[in-house]
């Protein structure tokens, strides 16, 4: 078994070493904060991220960089996306040629409108390694460390990267799929989580189910049209990275992005927000980084721009979600149609 | 306003008068039960599927079928689906040329493998009336009571019923799609609820949110593949009839399929879920009908044949849910992709 670096001890970074000792990997969890790998250390939990859980007697957790990466045969960067070009600067003289990097961070970059890889691979430029690999799919962090049942995807240009990559993780709870679709799973992945901020709002509001399906089903078409543009498959949208982490995301009380939705829904602002939540809100920066990209490439995303007005402008959630509701009457299908013709047609 | 006869008194037929009523129709609802009558008229509620919810004033409750159905332009009809037949030989003295009969019942009928609207077309044979629609989409009755926020499609091979639908049920709290896709919009709200008793299993079983949302979209992947070789739109399924329906029925706690999934998983048997359930579980009748057809149709549906193994041969769910989760790892996308790329490739 192999040694294997993990960059990033939040929930998911840790829940996915996690995974790696149980497949008898020889892992190193790596942490900035020197103060945060004492006290994981001495609990023998991380209990900022996953509180009560045990961690495996076999992960070692440093915060020295080069301890971490050295001897690694791949790197699992699993850091918020705006520490995702300064973690790789840190990592770049450690990096080999054999190396697989891969990430499970979910993010658009404003301004850049980088992918996550494309921010990797523009930090490491020059540089020789094996392949780029974005893990991804309805994963919450605290079910993983608990064992129960989970899929992902491993999506990579490289099909012999995202393979490895499936390798690695799998195991009797923990099932990995394969796909060479990279630019719609990190997609998918990113711009979910627009979505769950407005499932958040609507619930906020005090609406119930039904209206939720609906915006997230619009939501889910609007941000496979986007995602087709840049050119992802939208195929993918209709698996685990579409579909399944949506429902994840937008369903479960455990999902930051909605719970940060639903202060929205309550009339709270975007600097109340992100003070009670004490934890990287990724949906706030991809709504702002999509909206701006809508715009550049004229894609209607009347959703985003909804959640955007709502989070940036200050309008009022009710105004803003009953407007969505009372848009023309229409049918549904030509909006779907649109996706998906377009690319099967020629 | 016209006058709609609206035949069938559960929580949907009476959520569906209901809106007709805030939109000015003249509303009969009929129910076949002269003591559920009375108890509506003299309570103003219908106590057994709409606790606490008071009908609107300009309702009217009736029993007599003649009488609903006397002048009506059109036929709602939303009763279960092993009752479509026997109410429609009973209205069928009453259908004149002009009447539209739209239905928001959901199933598959076991043996005959018929759709609804095939039902009701072969009981109305050699009758002239103007077309059949169905209304389907993430709606639970008792939100729609409530006047929350809800969308659903209607779907005729006529464009003219499908328009006329729409104008007859949309407001400013319940929004109406129009679709020519009546196979996948049938398929959609019947199939959904044999993955609603799957997602209920999971969590029966106490598995979290990842385990279910992997099985949602698998099972999403499935009821598409199925539908598509059956005539349906495969875009029907990524919009409300498909994703929408099958958000709302897998993860609410409204949802009878779910629930009654819910106690499969906790290891009761088919007679007790039945009899704890106390109103018809279409799931369960589905499950039934699907499995023949996709035998007869040569369909893999995994994850159906194990709901049914559960549900009929009273096998283990553990056991059964833990061999899907444990099949061939393989690439996501190929599976997705045999749904549409057929449609699309020629």
């Amino acid at each position: 078994m192999g040694n294997i670096a993990v960059l990033g001890a939040g929930s998911w970074g840790t829940a996915l070493a996690m995974v790696l000792c149980d497949n008898n990997h020889d892992v190193r969890l790596w942490t900035h904060n020197d103060e945060q790998k004492k006290m994981m250390q001495t609990s023998g939990m991380n209990e900022k991220y996953l509180p009560g859980i045990s961690l495996p007697s076999n992960l070692n957790i440093v915060s020295d960089l080069e301890e971490a990466m050295n001897n690694a045969e791949s790197v699992i960067l699993v850091v918020p996306s705006k520490a995702i070009r300064e973690t790789c600067k840190k990592a770049l003289p450690y990096i080999k040629k054999h190396m697989v990097i891969v990430h499970g961070s979910k993010g658009i970059e404003p301004v850049s409108h980088c992918r996550i890889s494309e921010m990797i691979q523009e930090e490491l430029k020059g540089m020789d390694y094996s392949g780029i690999v974005a893990l991804s799919g309805p994963s919450h962090a605290e079910e993983v460390s608990l064992k129960h049942p989970t899929t992902v995807t491993a999506a990579s240009v490289s099909a012999s990267a995202a393979k490895y990559t499936q390798d690695l993780f799998i195991n009797e709870y923990f099932r990995v799929y394969t796909s060479q679709d990279i630019v719609g799973v990190e997609l998918g992945g990113a711009l979910k989580n627009i979505i769950a901020l407005g499932a958040g709002i609507s619930d906020g509001l005090g609406y119930g189910d039904n209206a939720k399906a609906a915006l997230i089903t619009r939501g889910l078409a609007e941000i496979s049209r986007l995602a087709t543009v840049l050119g992802a498959n939208p195929l993918t949208f209709i698996g685990l990275s579409g579909v399944g982490d949506l429902i994840v995301t937008c369903t479960s009380v455990h999902s930051r992005n909605w719970r940060a939705g639903n202060l929205f829904g309550k009339g709270q602002s975007l600097s109340d927000v992100l003070d009670q939540m004490g934890m990287a809100v990724e949906g706030v920066r991809t709504t702002e980084a999509v909206f701006q990209l809508s715009h550049k490439l004229n894609v209607d995303m009347p959703i985003t721009r909804a959640i955007y007005e709502v989070i940036f402008e200050q309008k009022s959630p009710k105004d803003v979600v009953d407007h969505l509701m009372t848009r023309n009457r229409t049918t549904e299908i030509e909006d779907i149609a649109s996706i998906l013709v377009d690319r099967y047609s020629d």
